[in-house]
Formats: C-alpha cells, structure tokens, sequence
C-alpha cells in the first residue's frame, strides 16, 4: 500500500493474514487499535501471547488445556470407559453446554480429506488406538460432524477399532429441536425416519 | 463461559471486543492464534504494541504519523496554501491514492454529532483555525462524507472560516465514474444535474 505509516502497514497485514478478515476490515481493526489507550492494546497483545504459552494439548484426551492433563481427564467424577470422539476442541465445548455426558473425550484435531492430503497419519487417530490399548473402553462414540469428511473419519477409524470389541456408536441423526419440518433437508429427514423410535 | 482454559476465554474476549467481531468470530480468531507457531504470534502481539508505540498524530495536519511530522507536511514539493480537511486518517490515503491532490491535508479526527455528543471541542477544529492564523492559506477544500454529519462539520467549519476570506470550496456532488444513472438515487442525481459542466 505505501500510503499508510510502516507500522501500521504491517498491523493491517497481520490483521488481514487472519481467516475471515478482509483488506477492509484489517483496516478498520488496525485503526481501532490505534485508539485503544497504551494499556488496553497491551492487554490485547499480551493475550495472544499468555494463549500462545499457556494453552498446551491435554496428554490424554488432545483437547486444549492450560496443564499437562484437562480438567476433564483429571476429573474423578467422569467416567473413563466411555470415550467420546470430535473432530475439534470447540465440539467438546459444544458437547459440555450440554451438561448431558460425563464421559470424556479424544480430539483429533482435524478429519480425513484426500482432496486437503489430510490422512490417517494427520490427525490424533493413533493417540486414540493407543488410549484404548491401554486402559479399559467400553464404548466409544463418535461425534465427528455429520458431512462427509466426518462420515467417512468416523467409518475409518470405527474399523480400526472393530477388532477391540467394544461397543461404538455414532450420534443420532435427526430433524434439529425447535426447527420445522417444512425446513428439513430430505436426508435429515430420511435419517429422522429411519432412526424413528416408540413412544 | 468456563468451557474453555482461562487464557483461551481471555483472548476470545478480546477479541470480541474489536468492532464488527462477534462471539463466534472471536473463538475462530482465538483458534487461529493458537494454531500460529510461536513466532508468528509474537510478531502479531509486537505487530499491536509497536503500532500503538510509533504511531503518533502529526503536529501539523494531525493525520497518522510515525513522525511529528508527517511525510507530507514536511514535504517541499506539496502546496501549503491548500489545505483539504478530512474527517478521519483513512481519508487522506483515499485521496492520496487518486495520484491527484498537491496541497496538504488538515484531519478532524470525527464530525459534528450531536447525537452522539460530538461537539466543536471533541474534534481537531481549533487546530485548523490555528494553522489558518499561523499560515498563509490560499484555499480550503471540505471533503469531509457527503452524509447529514459530514455536510454538517463542513458547513460549521466553513463559516467559521469565512472570515479570514480565503477560498472555501467543497469536493463535487456528481455521478459516480462507471456507475450507470438506473441505479443512481435521485439526491444524488439532482446534484449531479446542478453541478453539470459545459463540455
């Protein structure tokens, strides 16, 4: 650009290398830093570097976590034989919102895909082996997304698993609480139909 | 929200406090820096404290600077008798960008708002006056937003100006160039048809 001062070049460059955020909003971020008084933008940039420092992968369960091992996995009160498995560490924040489980999980950080040369070697598939080699799993459920990456990542590493013999199953598929069926996709609720159940 | 590591909630909430980032974009933003290597956030945290640092107003125009004075007021070859009085630093670049503009700028830092409570003393108003007393200003372009606020400043700004008789002139009203009249709105085509030149 050239037009701007060097300095602020550079911070609507390292705004924009962001996902998500354009040129112009780079812009607008980079100017409002330049009105946040010398403690807040000091606030800002020493966040992103505690987060950098601090945040570390839970050495049981992948997740993010501040110590070696999560609040969950360190937990007495959640039951270990029962090992749900996402895709993302904010899935496993979804999943707690819903206070419902008291298992724990196993994060892979990422989903097979051959079109983004992702395979089994990318993503936490391994440490998953290795949990299961190691203690005593019960069931194993798999909470991949239900597209087709998930899909597939669920079906692969549900093979892997076979051999084990515990029990895997899958989340339900189904039309969404609250939502209109005038609104529901026709697999959702192809899915909805086949996975019906008595009342 | 307590689903997350402490450090993690810390950085989203900073950055859902950046204009035009919600919740959701801030957890995205947060990911995303924890996914940085460890020199890429640290130039990204320098990136915010060094802006905030260098970066100073020009004693003169009052536009971004890492100088106290800008490039172009210290510049020989731009016309000190003209001077274009902008609402906010981006403005400066916009028009610098047209490759067209010689004289120098003055920024106001803001409009007049007196909805919002933007009056006389909270934007760079007297500093003009005192640059008009101090130098000899030949001309004086308005080019603040053709919006009710911009119109506004320019309109109290010019009469407080008149006085000094110098000239007083405001960017044209017109037709964007490229931009097809079916799609004009009829404000702006009135004053497109007032400030028609013979050709």
């Amino acid at each position: 650009m050239g037009f701007y001062p060097n300095t602020l070049d550079v911070l609507i460059e390292k705004f924009a290398s962001l996902p998500g955020i354009g040129k112009k909003s780079a812009q607008r971020l980079a100017f409002y830093v330049l009105t946040m008084n010398y403690e807040e933008a000091e606030n800002f940039a020493n966040a992103i570097m505690q987060a950098k420092r601090n945040i570390r992968r839970c050495k049981i369960c992948q997740n993010l976590s501040e110590d070696d091992i999560c609040p969950i996995c360190a937990s007495d009160t959640r039951d270990k034989e029962i090992i749900c498995v996402v895709s993302e560490p904010k899935d496993v924040f979804s999943i707690e919102k819903s206070h419902e489980y008291k298992g724990v999980y196993h994060v892979l950080h990422g989903v097979l895909s051959p079109a983004n040369r992702i395979g089994p070697g990318d993503i936490k598939i391994q440490e998953l082996i290795d949990r299961v080699n190691n203690g005593s799993v019960k069931e194993i459920i798999m909470a991949t997304n239900p597209d087709t990456e998930g899909e597939t990542t669920a079906l692969y590493i549900s093979r892997l698993l076979k051999p084990y013999g515990m029990k895997i199953t899958r989340l339900a598929y189904g039309v969404p609480v609250g939502s209109n069926l005038e609104f529901t996709d026709e697999a959702t609720l192809t899915r909805a139909l086949e996975g019906r159940i008595e009342i």
